[in-house]
């Protein structure tokens, strides 16, 4: 573990200012100067606060000077995903549209950050509205992944990778609502978990579909999933659709052995037209898991082609909705990929839209009892390793679907399914880019995923790598 | 009140037979005596079981003299609308399409009937899967109004009505999603309650649109209706949108007097473009209802017509989901109306859909706000008393549409809000045709809109008149 204090873990930087042997103002610092160096390379960042968060740090400072620490991350500098809304600061959701919005609301998820001593950064680039995989922004430009800087972070949550991957923040909050964590997580070589849908709360985030949108976390490791899922999941008044299930303790969770889990991996789909050093690699994670004390057994899944297109016409649906009003209003202040996929989800019947719901109890209750015998599914988050950020600069040409498709292939069914998702830093291809395994899980079983995640990353080193500035 | 068993109400005659004063088995005789001279007449009900009601009758009498009441409706002859599951039973839904469909389950609300001992008679007519507001039936004819047999029932309910209005059942189930309660309770001259949407499980009933369909009663009083929804609410793990609201004792709540109760009349909508009897009885109900004790106040309602619009949207697109695979498989099994109307749903956009859907919190807020004052909103339940059977025998042909509408005008909106109405007999028009009143309320404030019935019932007898066979 490294003690340069911007390349700590989160939960190990959180524990050496709450021991009082780095600072916050010290850690904010060594962060404030690796954004310094990077953001003119990656554009992660939508906005940098440097004086506010030296600000905060110092008062965080003092704070614990004075035994009064508010939470466990205390002093802790972060920045997020701009979509979650923080009252009074601007928050552009990677839009033009939304570019002067100030909300006069906290967004639950980091309500609760913040209320555990958090010292806010600034904010991180996304794709604009979250509706694109790729991590392209027509106004903001692309984010770029720290690991070849020609190369695409992934999206939505474009920001949120390029930024824990190249140790911009300990941490982030995405949103997946079609694999916009796992995307990134998967392409910049990071930590990510797309949550069960109700497992953290919605309210103040911006909507995309509000039957698919999840709040998770992007960071370097299981562990510090673990912490920060701890502190966001459960439920909250300002969202009905937050559950009031059980809030384990994922933390303790992830120090746990794999002895007595069974891994699953599917004998086809996930398996399918696999970039061959992806493929590789795949067999390589299960190998480990194997050798670290997991069961490995094959799973035969449903098919996840149907799923996906349930998914997708959920999504497409619920998203022009959302935007309707301005879809009519300001048009021209849409990107063009955006504003097409918004335009097309306009023309889906609501009897598609009903029917591809009315399947998603069913479509669960078969994918349980597929994976009744094991305790998650492994099987690589993208089938591909990042494209380089010209190749899939499609726009709203002709060769867009055929992009998203590809990239989306593995996560949109999770997302239909509703189930969680922790996509693991899993191996590195010849080139030096990063490539993720998700294992997906059962309903509200987040503690497995992470317990998973954490064995293996105590058994290998993929996500305590550092990109270095070309 | 009559002592001859068949023009008992509900109440009454459940407590002869607890109290053997009259044993089930007279009854059922009494009621199939009666169903005998009028179906030929009225086309009320689907299927008449006579062998198996006497049969029966007469183990319910076996049962109680040994002591063994099943409950409050113990040996009680039923008969419901021909939507409600009953396992091992034929369960038509009004159609050919489901003819001769035998289901293998018992819907939730039926099953708390039999448990509470009622006797079944049979099943009773309704508009083919209850998507109709007249009581025309292109493959079992249009049932009968027993006031005026050349008169409609209204619908979709419509054998519910005319067999409580005949006495030829002591209550019965109905549905309403759009109105199907409230019509034939308003044009047969009985009580009909819309209950609250997720009051009673909706488990084994035929669906036509989820978010608006309610089950409940039709009876000849407040009271009856009382007894039967105290059986029926409450949670259901059939139906997880079965809320968990605790049931209060609304027979307890109709022995109450109209004291401190504020009652709205409605300002615009509700009393305009009225038929100038309906006008007048309005005038005379809320005449009434002021002598018995309760306060009159005028209430201004938000805009009923968008209401109505966003209800007509969800139940379309809702039906059209429902009905697609027979629409295609099947579309010359269905009549014209209700296949146009099934077909029409079939082109509302997804994006108008959600709109409708997310617009419902919003509009209901309103309307709580609009009528905070008040205890409930007295509003006619359709602008009109019952047409004739031809002149609104319209079919799919171009006037389709506009009956639909007068008729359905007062009911829709608050199928919209999802809140509760009774429908009770308020008076009678110059030549002879019942009209209702409905009692509009707050969600699962079933109680106060059954109190205020019931007192009204106290003071007036039009719910006690009998029809004469011509």
């Amino acid at each position: 573990m490294s003690t340069e204090p911007a390349l700590m873990t989160l939960t190990a930087v959180a524990k050496a200012i709450a021991d009082k042997k780095v600072s916050s103002h010290e850690v904010t610092r060594a962060v404030l100067h690796r954004i310094a160096e990077w953001q003119p390379c990656l554009n992660a960042y939508m906005a940098v606060e440097s004086e506010q968060a030296l600000a905060a740090a110092t008062e965080a400072d003092a704070a614990l000077a004075k035994g009064n620490a508010r939470g466990p991350l205390h002093g802790v500098p972060l920045a997020h995903k701009d979509m979650y809304y923080d009252a009074g600061k601007v928050v552009t959701c990677g839009s033009l549209i939304r570019r002067d919005f100030v909300p006069k609301t906290t967004s639950t998820a980091l309500q609760r950050l913040k209320d555990a001593g958090q010292v806010r950064l600034g904010s991180l680039q996304m794709v604009e509205f979250a509706y694109g995989p790729t991590g392209h922004n027509v106004h903001y430009g692309a984010v770029r992944n720290p690991w070849h800087v020609e190369h695409i972070t992934g999206g939505s949550s474009s920001g949120s990778g390029s930024a824990v991957a190249a140790r911009l923040t300990f941490a982030a909050l995405g949103s997946d609502t079609g694999g916009s964590v796992r995307m990134p997580a998967h392409f910049c070589g990071v930590t990510g978990l797309k949550t069960t849908v109700g497992r953290v709360s919605r309210a103040g985030a911006m909507p995309l579909s509000q039957s698919l949108d999840t709040v998770g976390p992007l960071a370097q490791t299981a562990e510090d999933c673990a912490l920060l899922l701890g502190l966001m999941a459960g439920a909250d008044p300002e969202d009905l659709t937050a559950s009031t299930q059980p809030v384990p303790d994922y933390l303790a969770a992830t120090r746990q052995s794999l002895k007595g889990l069974k891994i699953g991996v599917p004998t086809a789909f996930y398996v399918d037209d696999l970039d061959p050093e992806v493929a590789h690699i795949l067999d390589e994670t299960v190998a480990t898991l194997k050798k670290e004390g997991a069961e490995i057994v094959k799973v035969e899944l449903s098919d996840q082609r149907q799923l996906s297109a349930a998914s997708q016409l959920v999504l497409a649906a619920e998203a022009a909705a959302f935007h309707k009003r301005w879809m009519i209003e300001r048009p021209q202040d849409y990107g063009g990929q955006v504003l097409m996929r918004l335009q097309n989800g306009l023309t889906i019947p609501a009897v598609a839209y009903l029917e591809a719901m009315r399947w998603r109890g069913p479509a669960l209750a078969a994918h349980n009892a597929a994976v009744s015998g094991v305790d998650a599914v492994i099987a690589p988050s993208a089938p591909v390793p990042a494209p380089t950020i010209a190749e899939s600069d499609v726009g709203n040409g002709p060769g867009a679907e055929a992009v998203i498709q590809r990239l989306t292939r593995f996560t949109r069914p999770v997302n239909y399914l509703g189930v969680p998702s922790l996509s693991i830093p899993s191996g590195f291809t010849k080139a030096g880019l990063p490539v993720g395994m998700q294992l997906i899980g059962r309903s509200f079983e987040e503690a497995t995923l992470l317990r998973i995640g954490a064995a293996f990353q105590r058994a290998t080193d993929f996500h305590a790598r550092v990109p270095k500035l070309a």
